[in-house]
């Protein structure tokens, strides 16, 4: 086995990863980003699934289709297939960001330093409450949702994450599409309708409740 | 094939449902509530797949572990299939919750209505700021941090919510566990250590933007 088994990486897209196996590559980007912040520069494949809390099997699986296969009694290169992960993810490149709903929600993705470090710059805060104008959070002023075309042409913006109440959820994807953002990360409790271009990724924060509420129920079960 | 196949549920944790399930349930549950929005009350597999967002046979095989198959011909009672799964979730019951640490994601999440429908009952605001003393968020008062266990004995706390800084986050823990708590959602972007008993769903609000990304440059590629 050679020391990278380094893919010609086609940029044709001709090779389809997994949607399960794209799931899991920010998961992996995000426990090898811990090893390397450990000064660990080589892991085996075990170690870095214990990190991922995934199993090695299907691990190893998922960075066959990035071409990474490690290097037998060695393992993995900590920094390259850190490298190998941002790019196939597309992260190493600068992702232009708006967040939509400057309340609770919004002032907390803002300052949420997750995204600058993962390539996600904000670079428009917009939010419909006049009251809201002038205000400035996480070093960004707030600007009326209206001059949401602007800002979006302006910077190029890929990427619109939705933070308002869900009644006003759907003006707002309407609003981001006619923008020509062709991604939208929705926090809002709603099912939003988007061209098939467009795709939306929703993020529900009482799933994960919901997964521990099982194995709660299970604990509570066991010991009876 | 009966009108419902009903596994005679039995309490005793025999049956385990692999974890890939557990986490599609409360998707399904989602699509399920909205379909009864809708007033519709009976759905074909392939329905309630595309709702949900996934293929209808792993929905079938998902559906199958809790022995709820549906009728031929018909479909799945919307009403029926939507108990099955919030029994089988646990969310029929009632779950105390505790937010800690209540800036602006705690705020956000103390106000979130999705947790209330869902069976979890936010029943302590804490924060070890004493400034945030006697502010009143949601309609509860924010306690201090130290009355932690006195509010998890006196409610029975199960699952416990951290929302605050990275580097807080592991004595939060830590005193979660101390107070009984054995179920952890964890909003703080630092990897937590606790006894194998705790379980601890990390939510990180990158990675959904990060699957956004890949297929964002795939877009790129594809119109290059």
């Amino acid at each position: 086995m050679k020391e990278h088994t380094v893919t010609a990486r086609s940029n044709d897209s001709a090779r389809d990863i997994p949607e399960a196996t794209v799931a899991r590559l920010p998961v992996y980007l995000r426990a090898l980003v811990a090893l390397a912040e450990q000064q660990i520069s080589t892991c085996s494949s075990e170690e870095l699934a214990a990190a991922a809390g995934v199993n090695s099997a299907k691990l190893r699986k998922d960075l066959s289709y990035l071409g990474s296969y490690g290097t037998r009694g060695v393992g993995y290169d900590v920094d390259y297939l850190r490298y190998q992960i941002a790019r196939e993810i597309g992260v190493t490149q600068d992702w232009p960001v708006v967040i939509v709903g400057i309340g609770n929600l919004g002032h907390a993705l803002a300052n949420f330093s997750g995204f600058r470090s993962r390539g996600f710059r904000v670079v428009g805060l917009l939010d419909a409450d006049p009251d809201m104008k002038d205000q400035t959070v996480a070093g960004l002023q707030v600007r009326p949702f209206d001059d949401l075309p602007e800002i979006a042409t302006e910077n190029g913006v890929a990427i619109g994450v939705i933070a308002v109440p869900a009644v006003a959820a759907q003006d707002v994807a309407d609003a981001l599409v006619a923008a020509g953002i062709t991604s939208i990360l929705n926090f809002a409790p709603t099912v939003l309708s988007v061209p098939e271009r467009v795709d939306v990724r929703k993020v529900d924060l009482s799933i994960e409740l919901q997964i521990l509420a099982y194995h709660e129920q299970r604990k509570a079960v066991q010991t009876l």
